[in-house]
């Protein structure tokens, strides 16, 4: 079945605060076969609200509103919902006996208007508010499915979870719930994978095969509908082997997880560690790392090198490397891999991985352009190895290029 | 006048991000006098789209797209309008070369689909892409505006800024434009912020006094019409002036910039130098720092001693501190001073921060609990200062806020 998110809040419009409800629900929606064809947002007034609700009606079976449940005027999602299918607004006394008890319990007055958290619509089934005060209204009405759900997500997420969902279940009418597979690949872009399976792509049908990017991660997420989902999977069986065929060798996750997410678990499943030296990438590579729980036992430590002194004191590398007639310089492959070793052998790690380049946005005093990077990798008993990277984009994405590119490489090390 | 803000993506509908783009421009849109009445979010289906940007263009008058510019066959928002507003898609060339240069300057293959993202449509105008490929288009057909821009933050943001917002500002037809001016405050939180501001905020009229908070950031936007800025600026004298009184020693700017951005900047200014020995903050001390271009001049480097050993081999702290009876620890004060004096003695810089504590989730292995961060600040010639905090949310959170708090105190000695 179809569904429709219809956010209320004028909040929102303004930019105050972002729609995560939406996302929290869309992915809810997906998860049971749910889905989400549009997601509308709209301000606190009741015409709008009223019309948004009607274009959602005409496109969609199940419409899902949050915001606009509370106590003050401002609150009218239960007003407009009334006036789209023309049914009374009434008290949910179980409902008011919880507000009632709320404020007695406290010794507090309670201010009259906080009655409206207790209304809901004649004919509707409520949602209990095991968070908060505002009841939740779930309606069958001419074929359509509406559920409304209180504004924060504390309120939100449980009431969802534990009421609307079930309530959803039970009145669609749907034949079959819908599974979903990540498959997550690097050291490729998206237009070379799109390319690389254009042919399957164009030709989808059960599975669907859909390709998405974001910050530099590639993805591909093969989706079915079956009875269970052993049956989803053995669907999906001829299409991943197939693209697994063509672009193995890029697939390094079958969830939706990030690279260096997976790189902190392979070095823990190992017992290897890492290092890191880093100039042109200025601690985003030790930041990405350390992002992860548990990587104080996989990561000893970092060294940010931005001046050639510092290069020197903290990593070792030679002053004759860095200046003088005839040397390559800090922006080179020979810096490169004596960073690399520098970090390792003075941290004791098993790989060591190190930067040096022009982050940008300008080329260096010395005229190399932005988004050439040296990438060093040092491996115990192993020759260290220096990659020459060519990266577009604004300082931050060469920045988060040559992470990645580093995280690639070890993975290349570690699979 | 209204505007519509129409996200394109499947991604979106299938709750696999989070719509931050719509945030942005909304709050942008709040901040040049357009008035965001709907948002909607579509997938990446063409009719969709076309039907999306119909009820779109019926009720506002300006529609902003983001998403859907890529080079795939899934990017299909170019396509959309064109048909919408009956335009031909035309081949922009500034950005066609500028995609051909990219490849060719690496030496890489250019897959034919790339040359999409040079597309826009006959009697538009083109909005330059300076962190990406795809091209943005700005077109006006029967009296509406509509703004095509890129899906990824990254490339969308810069685009808006410089590109969008002067063509909206050039092709409205308003009365009296609106002018803002940005309040950014560092040390208070936003409800303290708002505790300390609250009868001016609810007695507001013009100018008037919006604040947001994100991340950590605490914002004051004052915004006017008037016929000129400095008579927008004028009437918005007395309100700041009193904001001044009670909230000024938290100002760090009177623009909309991060207090990390301003310390590179005061540092610069000084010719003060600043060095960095992390442990709970993971290298993203130096990374925020380092994002800023012209950073290197400021920031000789900074360490990451996630181990003992690291900290001992790299920033000369005694073993003695770290270890056996009696021994503050790693996560200590004591620690966190070394740390700070060990750093800035071996990059001989002006200021060295340092970070030591428990970013969680969990509390530490000797049972300190997550959020316990010791900040350390030396300073040449004068007694290193530390500060205990305590910080909640997140692993990320706890590290970002513990960052802040250490740009913060720099603020403090540099201002």
């Amino acid at each position: 079945m179809k569904a429709e998110i219809v956010a209320v809040g004028t909040e929102l419009l303004l930019g105050q605060i972002v729609n995560t409800n939406a996302q929290y629900l869309a992915e809810a929606c997906a998860g049971i076969g749910i889905d989400v064809y549009y997601q509308t947002v709209v301000g606190d007034n009741v015409d709008r609200i009223v019309s948004a609700l009607r274009i959602a009606s005409e496109r969609a079976d199940i419409v899902i509103c949050t915001g606009g449940l509370g106590p003050t005027m401002d609150d009218l999602t239960r007003d407009a919902l009334g006036i789209h299918v023309g049914a009374e607004l009434v008290m949910d006394e179980d409902g008011m006996r919880k507000i009632e008890a709320y404020f007695a319990e406290r010794g507090a007055v309670m201010v009259e208007s906080n009655r409206r958290q207790a209304l809901t619509l004649a004919g509707a089934d409520v949602l209990p508010n095991d968070t908060g005060m505002a009841v939740g209204t779930a309606l069958r009405r001419d074929g359509k499915l509406y559920v409304l759900l209180p504004g924060p997500p504390r309120e939100l997420k449980p009431m969802f979870d534990r009421y609307a969902k079930p309530w959803l279940r039970a009145n669609m009418n749907d034949a079959l719930p819908l599974f979903s597979k990540s498959l997550k690949f690097a050291g490729i872009g998206e237009s070379g994978l799109e390319h690389a399976l254009l042919d399957l792509i164009e030709s989808q049908a059960d599975p669907t095969i859909a390709p998405y990017a974001k910050e530099g991660e590639v993805m591909i997420r093969l989706t079915s509908r079956a009875s269970s989902e052993a049956e989803a999977f053995a669907k999906m069986a001829d299409t991943e082997a197939e693209i697994r065929r063509r672009v193995g060798d890029h697939l390094y996750a079958e969830e939706d997880v990030s690279l260096d997410a997976v790189i902190v678990r392979l070095l823990r499943e190992r017992g290897a560690t890492l290092a890191a030296a880093e100039s042109c990438t200025g601690g985003l590579f030790a930041d990405m790392t350390t992002s992860h729980p548990g990587s104080s036992e996989a990561f000893a430590g970092g060294i940010v090198s931005y001046s050639n002194a510092a290069k020197t004191a903290l990593l070792g590398v030679p002053k004759a490397l860095l200046s003088g007639p005839g040397a390559p310089g800090a922006l080179s492959a020979e810096t490169a891999a004596s960073m690399a070793e520098g970090a390792r052998t003075r941290l004791g790690t098993t790989f060591a991985v190190s930067f040096t380049g022009v982050a940008g946005p300008g080329p260096s005093a010395d005229g190399k352009p932005a988004g050439l990077v040296y990438l060093g990798v040092a491996e115990e008993g192993k020759a260290t190895e220096v990659r020459e990277l060519k990266l577009s984009g604004s300082r931050e994405i060469v920045k988060l290029r040559a992470c990645r590119a580093g995280f690639y490489e070890l993975w290349k090390r570690l699979r």
